[in-house]
């Protein structure tokens, strides 16, 4: 896609919320990024222009299909001043996959991660400083054509929002319970469990809510077939230590295909950590849990990147993990990612992208080099 | 809820479209209902206007978790000039159920049925006179709290738009080919397939797409678990004629509790037709086809009433149902249906609720008694 991104500047902008106001996707930055699709012109029209209502005929697919695919990304601020993007080409990669899943025509990669820098670089004030704070990026994708037949719309609005955000779940960081829903099911093989679509998400609301009044942080999910095996948390994919080997479910379609996971896999197998991504039966981890082999447990993510599960409980058992502390391996995964993701760890995995450079606080909006920095080999991987 | 409805008159109405363009959700009529929620004051602010974009913020709830419940009814005209609703109540029933599930706070059945009588009165010269035509109804509730955690809507709003429709699969009445499919899901049991909830739809794009492209008109479900059992057609439930009896899916938590499903399964028992709500194996059915038993399919729905099908495909395997024709019960269903739709058969089952009466075409919108039509047992029964 060969095509410049225009910039509509606000007159006034917004009062930036205090840092320990930020909680998770409360806050919504000066600026947008948009684009449209249509049958005939293809994606076009890219702009950035002042965050603002999205005006939708009623009838639009969004409000009565659900067409919809969104990614989640974030933006860190390094000590220097420089401003980072952690692995956006995997969003990108995934984004394109949803988007095959839900009949959604694919996006130009390489240009949205160009849209996103120049957003970001527009919003580099809004990049919080504090240690893990972030920009959180949502790219989402939505069906707008005004039609009630239950057909793929022929017209698309691709939107990237901003929030600067804290601790998904909250300023404490003690390890998160979790409860194992054995009623309710998020995916199954065949569906679009592997995507980030809206619907998935509106599937889990119940389930998690009732974890939330059992006094569980999370809901972890069984297979939607057997309801045998550990499939993922609500917003989350999932981890076991077991007797000194890591255990992941592995990506058999039903599964969200992590970045966060994607990443704790690649660090663990280059500490020469056992790993295995596997069908986990909840009822062998138990017993292996009441064995006291059961060392660690924890959920990755972008929002919230590795989130110690101290507490677990599956029908009438309840297993606390790692004596409901932060574990080790947890405790370094969490040191590591996110060092590389503030740049005070050297990032030789090549996995962060800059965006803004080091002290360029007064840098223009442009950020140096930004179409050249993600290859095509890389985006469409 | 005891609030009066305000109306906004707009100052010129649209041109309406010539009954052979209709086609299926196309065209929209002048106004539509609208009314919000929110923590504080529940349900508030009923009101009739002008059909316009709903501008929502870009973080609402429906573009990122798809919080979204709908319904589809019709307004028919009978040939004495009274508009007819038809079993409107079942709707409301079907929309608090799906409300449930998806952690929306419920409606007031009764109150969003008087709604929709006076929006068609007000609306009653788009009800389309042709046989076969109607004013297609769709209210709609979606989240649109702007908030990225991933946590029920605190904020929600209900709208209905109406359609004047022609036939779903267009001015052709041919039975419709129907490939079982194989590889996509579209439900499982603890999911979201019993509520009428966007992300559903969603999931069946792909697959429908898959359908048209190898000459089908739409998708036959199996289940998600076992990949045996039919569930139901990409936008109806289905019916079997197999050796004089006739079979349908039962309902268990993952195929859609069809409105003209429940009425046909009314119908049929009312004739002495002997009817069975069960498991129904793929396999089991194409070995009654091969033998000759499988007299005829048809599937069910508000938008297509009875649609009969003409052509099975599974695997390898084709079967042509009534010789491609449409079937004598498929044939008695419709026209039953229909005529007590549009009033030209008494309806002793007590299934039609006067909008508009007779010869009062010049009647004001708001329609004779509505508050009293539906009993409150009828709403939440």
């Amino acid at each position: 896609m060969d095509q410049s991104i225009t910039f509509t500047e606000k007159d006034q902008l917004k009062a930036k919320p205090e840092s320990v106001q930020l909680g998770f996707g409360k806050y919504f930055t000066d600026y947008m990024f948009e684009m449209d699709y249509s049958l005939e012109k293809g994606w076009h029209d890219p702009r950035i222009a002042p965050y603002a209502p999205v005006a939708l005929d009623p009838a639009a697919m969004i409000f009565h299909y659900g067409q919809e695919v969104f990614e989640g990304l974030k933006a860190y601020r390094a000590k220097d001043g420089r401003i980072l993007l952690f692995r956006p080409e995997k969003n990108m990669k995934r984004m394109n996959q949803s988007c095959a899943r839900l009949n959604i025509p694919k996006i130009d990669g390489k240009f949205v991660i160009k849209a996103i820098k120049k957003l970001v670089a527009i919003e580099k004030d809004w990049v919080p400083t504090e240690p893990g704070q972030s920009l959180y990026i949502r790219p989402f994708i939505i069906g707008t054509e005004p039609f009630l037949g239950v057909h793929p719309s022929g017209s698309y609005k691709l939107l990237v929002i901003c929030s600067p955000v804290g601790s998904y779940f909250g300023r404490n960081t003690k390890p998160v319970k979790i409860y194992v829903e054995d009623e309710f099911v998020r995916a199954v093989k065949g569906g679009v469990g592997f995507a980030k679509t809206s619907g998935n998400y509106a599937a889990s609301l119940r389930a998690q809510t009732k974890a939330e009044e059992l006094g569980f942080d999370q809901v972890l999910w069984l297979d939607g077939v057997e309801h045998k095996y550990i499939e993922e948390v609500g917003s989350m994919n999932i981890f076991f230590k077991v007797d000194g080997e890591v255990w992941t479910p592995e990506l058999d379609g039903s599964i969200l295909p992590g970045i966060t996971r994607d990443s704790v896999l690649e660090l663990l197998k280059k500490w020469g950590v056992p790993v295995k991504e596997k069908k986990i039966s909840v009822k062998k981890l138990f017993k292996k849990a009441e064995k006291q082999k059961l060392e660690e447990v924890f959920g990755t993510g972008t929002a919230a990147v590795i989130s110690p599960v101290g507490f677990l409980k599956w029908e009438d058992r309840v297993v606390k993990v790692a004596n409901g502390e932060t574990g080790k391996l947890s405790k370094k995964l969490y040191e590591t990612l996110t060092g590389i993701q503030n740049g005070t760890i050297k990032d030789d995995m090549g996995w962060t992208q800059e965006v803004v450079a080091a002290s360029t606080s007064d840098a223009a909006a442009e950020p140096a080099g930004t179409p050249d920095v993600v290859s095509e080999a890389a985006v469409t991987e």
